[in-house]
């Protein structure tokens, strides 16, 4: 069997690189390229992240291009507070040893899609500014697009304003373009990511691994750890404190459906309002009637996620 | 001790008559005004429906005036799918056996609260267009109100759209001048009156009460048992059908706050947006960190719930 | 024949003043209340610019009411840069000879206008707040109005943002009831205004009148005749600068419509939007064919109206 | 001397065919290509109007491309009730004689644009979908763009609603995108395109022209001779009826600036709001301080332009 064709579209990040160990890991999964966004950190930290990951796994094969550097209608906004200044403290990954290729990015996603008769997949676990961009700029791009699996909205609730999530709260028009595109879309929301936690005995797993990614990657997540400011799932009185794998979520949909409770909605962004600019307008209950574009998760087997999470980065 | 001062503002409506029978069977509550309010249905047959029930009750003693007719901003939208033409179908309450009091609103309002030494609570189970207009019209009632109690809104999710809960929805202007006054302001959205449901079984308890009110009130109960639009908190395989008592909970909460899980938050509701109109905006994870003016229900002891629900009814 | 009832809802304010005086000196206008509002500086300091005003001219037959202190929805924004820290810097009127009429100004202007047979016509020069609040809490009172003639807004422009005038942008909830309210509307905004003004040769005229207040007035206009920052309409190379009598139009508008340019227009208020809350929408073209509910001023006889306030003045 | 380099993306439409014409009469300009756009008219058809009008006059020279055929987050509206069916009602061009190229508008823009030393002019006169997509996904592009000269908004009033011009309201947020981009803009809004007439008289000159294009253009003027909706600079009695320039006046700025009055102002498009979508937000007063990003066309000597456009016409 082929394997499924993947670019990523990310701005690491903590668990943007858990995201793509992920995809590394999986027998299913290829990278044809990963291009990097502007949100976590600039997209200059975020593609010094990336190399930095490959390069510490050796890994020279897969091209990363450099992405467009702001939203598509306003200034960007960085998230330092939750990644560190350089988007990826915590520990050390060492020295750059490749380029970035010099490439536009939207042209190269453009090439990559159109290049081969398989669909590629794409994997979002940043603002939406690279993957709007290239389907505004090149609309026949869509019919080579498998789908869209990404990490951003929620369907209640929000992480940087009370109706807004990070991820499209940086750039509400791009996401409301991918939302309207009508590309097959998988969505990973606060809804699901909340409970996609990794737990101090995971990281403890992970750090015990017999290889040279485990202990770094648990330094990485020891900093990521923070106590989250979004706890509306968390009034069980046995809830265990845990790092939020949101990322993650967006490469484990793809892999392991039967593992995540999910329903097919009508969805998108409002991108107007005193509060609610940048918050996912998700139809839960189908008031509207419209079309459904979007797969969203709800829930998944947690135990299952963090057991997955240790194994894969055990086999790299 | 002297019993709490209530006047209701209100739009009945089935889930109405159940908080104003709740209120009347209350030791501790002394209803000492009704005013209609515009919103499961017109302020004419909202004000037929409170007068229907206080004559088949035999009450003479409580005021009821008819409510302003309008939003403060925008037409008056209706909810016939829900409560029926009449605002009330599924059973004849009979006859009105007087007339409301001949007094604007506002001024009714103004004058039994400042008339006493005594605080008045203020009930709102519907649109908050009089209680809106009392607090622009009349600043120095503030000082007299105790609180208000209030169903409408939710933390999370909406009913009427994605976003949005009928009664705020219905006029999100006066909801927002009613979350800014300043008055200690407890809420009853979506999130808790989702959970209190009166099952089959509470249902036909009622009905087997052995007095007036009891049968009557099944019968409309039965009428309201609509399969809910709005499941999200359904996801259970346990779930088990039921009527959701929205306002009740604006009653409940009041006499019995141990029986719920409250949080002190930041709210404020959106007015603009293209899905954003009339959503409540509660900050749950203090993310704006402003000062805190409204106490959430979020949950409630089903069980104890409907045991007093029908425990109420058969004191009438 | 009868005067025509007036009441003032009204935040002196340097043109208020004028806007007063206009109507003090006609023989068609009984002015039967002044309501305060808060603008152009707080409610107490425009208060205590009435009641100075009336005091200097020693006129205490007219009853002043303190109107309500703050916009329906938002925080009170005055405009010291405009009319000084006391609302009305440039001259001092002495001392306050009376008290403000210790009512509600709501249920004072309710009373006011109901108690005649004749209709009245209110005149507002403030953000719309206080007749707002009228208009909600007595839907009955649009009978016994005449007209609202006030002083806001703009087909094209703004003077505080590049879509919104003062008046409107302090309280445009205010402005968007009075829009829809159906009572018949006579709006004068920045597009008549701004041509509305005195040259220095009619601040002269003023200073020169043998009477008490013409002198005063003057220094006051020379205060207020700031460089203007709304210049639109001031390409004209002939252009002289001048004061803008914005608020004084919105009197003689009602006495000398023959002097004026309108057009019966649809109009409603903006209170959404990045830019644009606040903006008062002027259907001009008749885009939207609904039902036209505003007369607004576009042009005056600009010499005319000198004179006309200058003899205005010299009858006092 | 070099000719300016000229990329036209345009959306034809009557007035576009004229300014079309205007370029290619001009010394100083070289069309170096035509993308289509979506707005008078759905893509096919503006993209067929303009493979006539170019066949009608025997150039095969000029390199038309078929632009993107929607707005980026909005389905798109046309103006079949200005333009007609086709888009180019009144008169038949003929048969098309040669075909667009086969290629990505975007990708054409771009290497057009970097393929020469010299830098190229962007003339934008439908919604600005395309060259929103050009700066997002390239933003190496905007060195290389000597200036956007485009016809849209307006500092006062609006066309299609009333605070709304229609290539702007068709996509704001690509019209956003552009004012924020930092390219060098020049904005031919409703202010100076509703005084940039042919009246009747020079429509017949042009009739009376001895060359192949000067009748059947005249045709079209004839079928343009609307009414106008927007008559808001037409108060004046000796006003004479005419047909709007819009889009020659992007082209007529560029090459005859001192013909115009001009401003350069902050500006930038209301993307929310119930009436104040698309809303070009132009800060006449400079009330914000905000640095001066486009430079605004208020007026014009039309007697100079309309013998400008008969002298041009007449030179093809």
């Amino acid at each position: 069997m082929s394997k499924r064709r993947i670019i990523f579209d990310c701005d690491p990040g903590h668990d943007d690189v858990v995201a793509i160990l992920l995809a590394l890991a999986s027998e299913e999964m290829e990278i044809v390229g990963i291009v990097t966004s502007a949100g976590n950190q600039t997209i200059e930290k975020t593609t010094t992240n990336t190399l930095k990951l490959l390069s510490y796994l050796n890994i020279t094969s897969i091209p990363v291009v450099k992405g467009l550097g702001k939203p598509l209608c306003q200034p960007l906004v960085c998230s330092p507070e939750v990644h560190g200044e350089t988007g990826l403290d915590g520990a050390d990954l060492g020295e750059i040893k490749f380029k970035p290729l010099e490439k536009n990015p939207i042209e190269f996603m453009y090439q990559t899609i159109m290049c081969s008769e398989e669909k590629t997949t794409l994997i979002v676990t940043g603002p939406m500014t690279n993957t709007a961009a290239l389907l505004i700029a090149h609309p026949d791009v869509k019919e080579k697009i498998d789908c869209i699996s990404f990490m951003g909205g929620a369907c209640f609730g929000g992480n940087t304003t009370p109706l807004s999530e990070f991820n499209i709260y940086v750039d509400p028009e791009a996401a409301k373009i991918v939302f309207k595109s009508g590309v097959d879309l998988f969505m990973s929301g606060l809804d699901v990511t909340m409970k996609a936690r990794l737990l101090k005995k995971d990281i403890n797993a992970i750090r015990a691994l017999n290889n040279g990614i485990g202990p770094i990657l648990a330094d990485l997540l020891d900093f990521f750890n923070l106590s989250t400011t979004v706890n509306f799932l968390n009034d069980d009185p046995n809830y265990e404190e845990g790092v939020h794998m949101h990322d993650p979520c967006a490469v484990a949909l793809l892999l392991h459906p039967e593992k995540f409770v999910t329903r097919k909605l009508y969805g998108d962004v409002e991108t107007s309002g005193e509060y609610s600019r940048g918050c996912t307008v998700i139809d839960y209950d189908g008031i509207y009637g419209r079309e459904k574009n979007v797969t969203v998760a709800f829930d998944l087997d947690r135990e299952w996620f963090a057991q997955y999470v240790i194994d894969s980065v055990g086999k790299l």
